[in-house]
């Protein structure tokens, strides 16, 4: 098959700052659209994946998986997009559309393996996929989200992996007028999860171990702020139904256990490396359940998408150059964003 | 209030043997039953509950919460009950009836509080509730069970709360016809939960460490038994929708999280007194849920025995005298006992 050669920006080991360096791309197919990247999310998986904190990381590593952009190609047989439009690519960019998880638009849990952005296998070209650190991207338009008109582009751009990641739990766990939503953490998957939960009209706790985020939190829609280090705030807590636990560090779960009603349910969305103990008393008495959920279909990223527009929700994002994005790396990792970076990606032809 | 006096066994600290007793019961009230009883069942909640392994324990305690006997007297407004009448009484002797869960039959997580059969404040006399280990006990009918004839009565008392709590997750997290359910364990809890989970129609796996326990599984039921401790086995079981987790020792659940289905339910019946480390890597890939069930409601334990008599479903139980009960005990304690103990309570005559 037939390639061409973009910029991109990545890493050739896990001790590596990123560089720029050239990909190849696959030309389009019928179904294809290549979309010229505008603006890049950078998220904390991008993160555990360039240091491989997770293992399986394929160098070399171009990270990437919050990507915004125009349509620059359309393959013959494409419907749903054409040249100029605004477009977006998450985590997915295929599935083998067979299986019974494919047929009900959770192609995130593929039983034949999806491809992801970057890291998987290259069916196509041979390799492994490479992700949004670069000019430009091809998929099937299947996997292409569309992004309404009304959305900020650069701002947008973390919705595609932070925004559904927030938003499917809260579906799934049918959060709503009636319900109490905790969120615990507020970075770039928390501060998107209290916006969506109070335009799904739930009540929304934050938890947060940094007072001086509480006055954010407010900011950002929370009801209530609770210092989760103040035993006496904790213990005044309400009762909730659903908390979205967004923390990926080692961390007390026990204590938000807790804090659910009757037939409540902790979902993590982020992914500690280290185990966390968890007491049957907290989760027997009470029905509850410690639940995990993991980004969203495709059909359902579109959903939020499109509720994200009509409730006027993107992210709070600091904007970098591809230049700056090893600096950004550092802060990220010392939790010195509010709340996402965002490259923009405009500056890959500099280098 | 007058009381009457009625033999009971008991213990008087965490390090006494059981031993004669007497205690007083309150004389009946308008809606009370006193109930002859005749058959008392041994859970392993009775031992954590002597020896003080969960904290909180109340002596002198006397025990017993698989409560089976004869009516022998009712107040003036008892509709549900004649004199004569085969009842049954578990967990649950009150509660506020007036609380969202009370009035949802949800008395297991009364807002209020709950009034155990034994530990609990005895609003009427003082002092706290006495279980089952005693010729008679007082209580609104209510939160007395009718025992189907077609019942045995001596192996139907492990229904009264072994069975109960089996059948609540079950129907739950809706066992079927469609779905693989697991049983980890096979004791008084895991044998029940393999012949109720088979009546509902379910393909059952069953995952026990004991080689010579797998013979007994098929003969309750198992479709498949997989011996926990073999790697290779444990690799090539199914992909199960539920597993209900019977063992209340420190134990890997990880593995067992790793064998769900998407949108699977590990569900814990059993109270580990140690943490459990949870793996995020095992919840979030699959939108997994690490839960907890306790007992079920009055009404739900009055579906279970009607649905245990019409699938003809009992306890395998091992009938003892009082008089032998601190052996049973032990027996207990090793997992020596195929599969529940039930006490002959006419012995206690003998005392």
């Amino acid at each position: 098959m037939q390639t061409t050669v973009t910029k991109a920006v990545g890493s050739l080991d896990s001790n590596q700052p990123l560089a720029a360096m050239s990909i190849e791309r696959r030309q389009i197919m019928a179904h294809d659209v290549e979309i010229e990247i505008t603006y890049c999310g950078i998220c904390h998986t991008d993160l555990h994946m360039l240091r491989n904190e997770w293992g399986g990381t394929k160098y070399r590593i171009v990270p990437g998986h919050e990507i915004i952009g125009r349509i620059s190609q359309i393959g013959e047989h494409v419907t749903k997009f054409k040249v100029g439009d605004l477009a977006g690519i998450g985590c997915l960019v295929d599935s083998c559309r067979d299986c019974d998880y494919c047929k009900k638009d959770l192609e995130q849990f593929c039983e034949n393996g999806n491809t992801i952005v970057y890291g998987s296998e290259d069916k196509f070209i041979g390799g492994h996929t490479f992700g949004g650190f670069s000019q430009r991207i091809v998929a099937d338009e299947k996997y292409v989200l569309k992004i309404p008109d009304s959305l900020d582009p650069a701002s947008a751009a973390p919705l595609l992996c932070a925004g559904i990641t927030a938003y499917s739990p809260l579906k799934h766990w049918n959060a709503n007028r009636e319900k109490k939503v905790g969120v615990v953490g507020i970075g770039g998957l928390g501060h998107l999860t209290i916006k969506i939960a109070k335009a799904l009209g739930a009540h929304v706790t934050v938890f947060t171990t940094t007072q001086s985020k509480a006055i954010d939190a407010k900011r950002l829609g929370a009801d209530q702020v609770v210092l989760s280090s103040d035993d006496n705030q904790i213990s005044q807590s309400l009762k909730l139904d659903i908390i979205i636990d967004t923390v990926s560090a080692k961390h007390d779960i026990n204590t938000f256990l807790n804090l659910l009603a009757v037939d409540g349910a902790l979902v993590m969305v982020g992914l500690p490396a280290e185990e966390l103990p968890v007491s049957a008393f907290n989760i027997v008495h009470g029905r509850k359940s410690l639940a995990g959920s993991n980004i969203g279909g495709i059909a359902e990223t579109q959903e939020m998408l499109n509720f994200c527009a009509e409730n006027n929700i993107t992210a709070d994002i600091e904007m970098i150059t591809i230049q700056e994005v090893n600096e950004a790396f550092q802060r990220l990792e010392k939790g010195d964003v509010k709340y996402r970076f965002v490259i923009d990606m405009a500056s890959i032809n500099n280098n």
